[in-house]
């Protein structure tokens, strides 16, 4: 019987296209779906020269795989994995090691980690970014977990992720669920990053009336610039894309509300757990929220009568503000991703090397971009940056454009376009950036109604006051 | 032996100050707290027409009630709740009432009123608001849960809330753990008042060059108008309060590190968990959150040379714009905080009367404010109100004051002062009155990339383009 080096559960587009990209890069891989059609259609598909198999069972499928196993499960998160996890470890033999390459919660992995160990087999949890085509052509992978598994890998994730330098976009992302959590805030800062592209390009739209043809053009020139980013090209793709039911271009067709799968909000409410401030990251998550209050939006600007946009004098000085103001804000966000990762770190024991994170960011995810070069010599100079705002050439690199994140968040106040994505960017900017914060005030009130106590700035211990009601 | 008609477990000056106010108003009460002395103090301090009995063991405690018992619970919340239900329940009879007023949260209030039916035991949440000084002269009562048992409770609550026009601030919540549900949404709000009052702080302080002496003269005369609340008028006072260990005024010498206890946070989570934008609350927590890293601000105002602040040309004009921005931000967070229990109300099935709501937060508790007067006479003519925003008379108040907050806000930015509080405010106020937000190109990106398919404005239906990549 022949048998194969990999197996992979779950043949939806994400895993199907793993899989071809696993086998075009020369490893033998089984195949293993619920689905019929699914299984038929891997074969249908792959290359002549590729040693690929379509199993029909999980006993077929875990028979023609070499020991120790190697089994990638790419099923949605939750209750599926779960299910799965429960049919197959009654299947396997010691040693064998299972990688979930889903957006599963990190805790979760946790929990899975110490339920396999019970059975003597490795459990890995292993973020993927770069959307179907990534999985297929190159994606950014962030493995984590037991290291003597992640050794049996390395080679294979190596060969399939992205390459920039050559160098591939993989590396052991740390302990336990660390290549979870990774993802996770990559997702994060994925959702900040959109929130803030839509922000620059309703400011272009609304505000300087910029067609979808000019928007195009200012893509395009931003994508060649220090802007290149995945996420700033498909935005330029996008504003060429005709509609195929109407004449019109499609963004114009497509409906206000957003969808999301929760890994933003996972984000958020970690770093809220965990006590890390990323404002620009929960303002992403919550304006998906709002997107979806249509009825209410359209009953609310019939009600404010519609605001008066103040078209600025200077367009082409506006769209290099606003370019600024985006490619500032967007290092802000990573500031805020990077900084939860940096304590998640500590409060997990995870041990992520910072480095290598922004290192294998910089190809084949979503949030990839020329940006992350910078940040990769930033922790190179110092592994242990607590911020990458602290680097000086980051802060450099600040300095040159926060006049324009400035300007841009004023003309967005001023003329009723929201843009909570620029302003919490800015705002999260100004506070870190300031010394004494007007919070004494805060925690002088929670004293005087709560007795809750506060520091003083003079000398150590905690006080409190009995205040005094000047009029009652 | 003598009876008692309530008992209180928990003599801390929360639970302390509670019963010398149920005392006061002619009911008699019996204490229990494990600490001793804490007892003792209750006897020396109370008024001698009280009738109040500290006992010693729970035994002691529950054999001097009269029966239906009825023992209210203002211990921490969490594990020493359950601790004394642990030790409490086996001592008590059918038809005895537990009632929770510390703020426990919700989903823990769900699992005890559970637990507690299965012995025929009553438990409810009550949500207490006021501090020490209020749970002492007449708080603000939310109490939840068992019908039958809030009217046993109901002339007591009554008799010791605070009063507004001659009517308690006190009333039914809703069903299970709406009592909860509602005092947690009230801190959130609370945490969203006292961040914007303290960016009004800095705005006057850095942003004019305002003295405390000035200071307490602004808050006092915003006290004195339209502003008129508790938070407003504790700042003033505040404002004028001297330190006893140096010369200087109090508020100076307090460290700017911000401490919670939860309650905001939870309300961020249970927002982001139901789908309900309130980002004002959410900046709140997340900047008490960014407060505490004082090490890292102080190196980063270093890196980042101090911000060159331009002071407004009349101060007197900045002042009155400013103190409408805070007066609209404030609205704002209302709102949102509003938003959140109508969606919780039908997502929990609470059944919350919204214009109770905010009749019994016009006084006793921490948000009350003559603006309640203003929502009170909104919900009079449309209890099912969805946004408070969407209210005519409500509007006709924002857009005379909108110009001051867009000002406000664009000040702000331009001179480097961090208002996360105000700008959230404007932006969430924006992306709600706007019909068509820039959500369509976040449709269109997470399509392109991930298959995830969007909706269209002109025809029903899922959908999914294949993107054409323009360059590539």
């Amino acid at each position: 019987m022949e048998t194969y080096s990999y197996g992979m559960i779950g043949l939806g587009v994400m895993g199907r296209n793993l899989l071809y990209n696993i086998a075009d890069n020369g490893f033998s891989i089984a195949g293993f779906d619920l689905d019929e059609e699914k299984v038929k259609e891997l074969h249908e598909n792959a290359a002549s020269e590729m040693k690929v198999k379509g199993t029909h069972s999980l006993e077929d499928f875990v028979s023609v795989l070499e020991t120790p196993r190697k089994i990638i499960l790419m099923v949605p998160a939750g209750k599926p994995v779960d299910a799965v996890l429960g049919n197959i470890t009654p299947l396997l033999s010691e040693g064998d090691i299972v990688i979930d390459a889903g957006n599963s919660y990190f805790e979760d992995t946790n929990r899975r980690i110490a339920d396999l160990a019970s059975k003597n087999l490795h459990f890995m949890g292993m973020g993927v970014s770069g959307g179907e085509k990534g999985a297929r052509t190159g994606p950014s992978i962030m493995p984590g977990g037991d290291l003597e598994a992640f050794h049996l890998l390395k080679p294979m994730l190596e060969a399939i992720a992205a390459k920039v330098d050559n160098e591939a976009c993989t590396a052991y992302m740390g302990k336990g669920s660390a290549g979870n959590y990774v993802k996770m805030v990559h997702n994060g800062i994925e959702y900040a990053i959109m929130q803030l592209i839509s922000e620059a390009y309703d400011l272009l739209k609304r505000g300087a009336n910029l067609s979808n043809d000019q928007l195009y053009e200012v893509f395009k020139e931003w994508n060649n610039g220090e802007m290149n980013s995945f996420l700033i090209e498909i935005t330029r793709d996008i504003f060429q894309q005709k509609d195929s039911l109407t004449d019109n271009y499609l963004v114009d067709q497509i409906l206000d509300k957003a969808g999301a799968k929760g890994t933003g909000k996972w984000t958020s409410e970690q770093a809220m757990e965990i006590g890390v401030s990323i404002p620009t990251i929960d303002i992403a998550v919550t304006s998906r929220i709002l997107s979806a209050y249509k009825n209410e939006r359209v009953q609310a600007s019939q009600l404010y009568s519609e605001k008066e946009i103040i078209s600025p004098e200077n367009t082409e000085l506006f769209i290099q503000e606003v370019g600024d103001a985006l490619y500032l804000a967007t290092l802000i966000s990573y500031a805020q991703g990077l900084a939860l990762l940096v304590k998640a770190s500590e409060e997990y024991g995870f041990e992520i090397p910072l480095k290598d994170v922004v290192k294998i960011w910089r190809g084949g995810c979503i949030i990839r971009s020329v940006v992350l070069e910078r940040f990769y010599a930033a922790y190179t100079q110092d592994p242990n940056l607590s911020n990458i705002l602290l680097d000086k050439e980051i802060s450099g690199l600040v300095k040159s454009k926060i006049k324009s994140l400035r300007k841009t968040a004023s003309f967005a106040a001023s003329n009723g376009i929201s843009s909570l994505g620029i302003q919490t960017a800015l705002g999260y900017f100004d506070a870190y950036t300031t010394e004494s914060l007007p919070v004494n005030l805060i925690q002088a009130q929670r004293d005087y109604f709560g007795a809750h106590t506060y520091q003083r700035i003079d000398r150590e211990g905690v006080f409190h006051t009995s205040w005094n009601s000047v009029n009652n």
